[in-house]
């Protein structure tokens, strides 16, 4: 949708397996070809971006590559990228130039019916190429980001991976351990919730599904980053016990500066 | 403002310390009278309510106690409720019948510029009556809040705090830690940060001070819910650390059904 409004491209083909969505696909303009057929969906590509859970773009891109005939650029939107970075491009080959992509735009909410062509404006976008990677891939993929509306940031796979833990993946576990133990607790939660609790959870509506494999797809980087938060929570807790209102009011004094920075 | 808008008082008067603020104030045609002198503002009223920080509250029945002339009923908009309801009868005695309230409405931002008159439409406001309260003050004190758009739910001071402790103050404390330790982490967190992380850490930009009063006077309730939540973040570790994909998803789908339910 966001390709097709800012015309990045001149002909839009999207591979999806389940005959209902191809259906619908046909149906709406910013899309030309819909196809169940990979093989018939890929032929003469510049460049795929393959959109689907972490450890599902690992396995479509070795689906994939027998079946590529024009040596395309191939991307994807997987939150983490060491793992299919490596893996991509090992199943790939010479029949294709791989770079991984994170554009960090999307909501808890999924699939199409929550789709709309401006949800890459003003938002960060990862391009993640490693040493191997054809320049030319590396450039064409940032600048199909930027054409929607992204700002785009080069850094290693490992290098994102180690970020991302600590600005999406541990925040989402936080946002989920908060609802999870209140949905343990029995009380009569949504009399009561403010908008501050709902702001705090809202991410933890995401699905389980797919957020399981993001966490253990970056596991290491997840425990490092969610240890860091760990020892905020002691410090908070010490503070506490101990009534020491100035540490208390500096621990949050200190949480106030990073959020209004973000604003 | 809401008051005015929803026609329930016959005259609002207003007392504020600061002489700009009774200035503006006599320039707002939601405000009838407004005074910095406590006796002037006080006398012959049928509901006082104390609006500031939980500590001033206290401060102010004490003050205002032998002031008053027409003995009314008070309360107070305090996000903790156990030593106000206490140490404000106290002080008031036989010169008012207090009752405290709990409104659960407001948002991150303070201050005279960011009031709205639609504030407590659709939302929960706590009156909090103990044993000894006279009736008549919880009725009419809950009939006000009721006029204003909120849901009033009756609780004892102890039990308001036990649930806010765990639905308000301590979110509250994990949306601060979280932020806290990415300050502490030196990275671009700007450029990098998605909506997610926006709305996990929107109520850390609260005022420190405000919240430090208020995790410091329900300290017992705060760290017994603090002790919930550190538990269930040992349960993701755990899971995590085994790399036991089943229990972290049906982790993160507990903390969904809860956020589901308070849409």
């Amino acid at each position: 949708m966001a390709a097709r409004q800012r015309s990045v491209a001149r002909t839009i083909s999207v591979w999806a397996r389940r005959s209902e969505v191809v259906d619908t696909l046909q149906t709406v303009d910013w899309c030309d070809q819909a196809n169940a057929d990979l093989a018939t969906c890929c032929s003469g590509s510049e460049l795929i971006i393959l959109c689907a859970p972490v450890k599902r773009i690992i396995e479509i891109c070795h689906l994939m590559a027998p079946l590529l005939d024009s040596c395309p650029i191939v991307t994807d939107v997987g939150s983490v990228k060491a793992d299919i970075c490596h893996d991509c491009s090992k199943s790939l080959g010479a029949q294709a130039r791989f770079v991984g992509s994170h554009p960090m735009a999307g909501s808890e909410k999924t699939g199409m019916e929550n789709a709309f062509p401006e949800l890459f404006q003003d938002s960060s976008c990862f391009v993640t190429p490693v040493g191997t990677t054809d320049p030319q891939a590396t450039e064409t993929v940032a600048s199909f980001w930027k054409a929607l509306g992204s700002a785009v940031h080069l850094e290693t796979p490992r290098g994102h991976d180690a970020i991302v833990a600590q600005l999406s993946h541990v925040p989402h576990i936080i946002s989920a351990a908060l609802a999870s133990s209140l949905e343990r607790a029995t009380m009569q939660a949504k009399d009561f919730c403010g908008n501050g609790l709902k702001d705090t959870t809202r991410i933890a509506a995401g699905d389980p599904g797919l957020w399981q494999e993001i966490i253990t797809q970056n596991r290491s980087e997840v425990l490092a980053a969610l240890s860091q938060f760990e020892d905020e929570i002691t410090r908070f807790r010490n503070a506490i016990e101990a009534e020491d209102t100035q540490a208390i009011e500096s621990l949050l004094a200190q949480g106030k500066r990073f959020r209004d920075r973000i604003q």
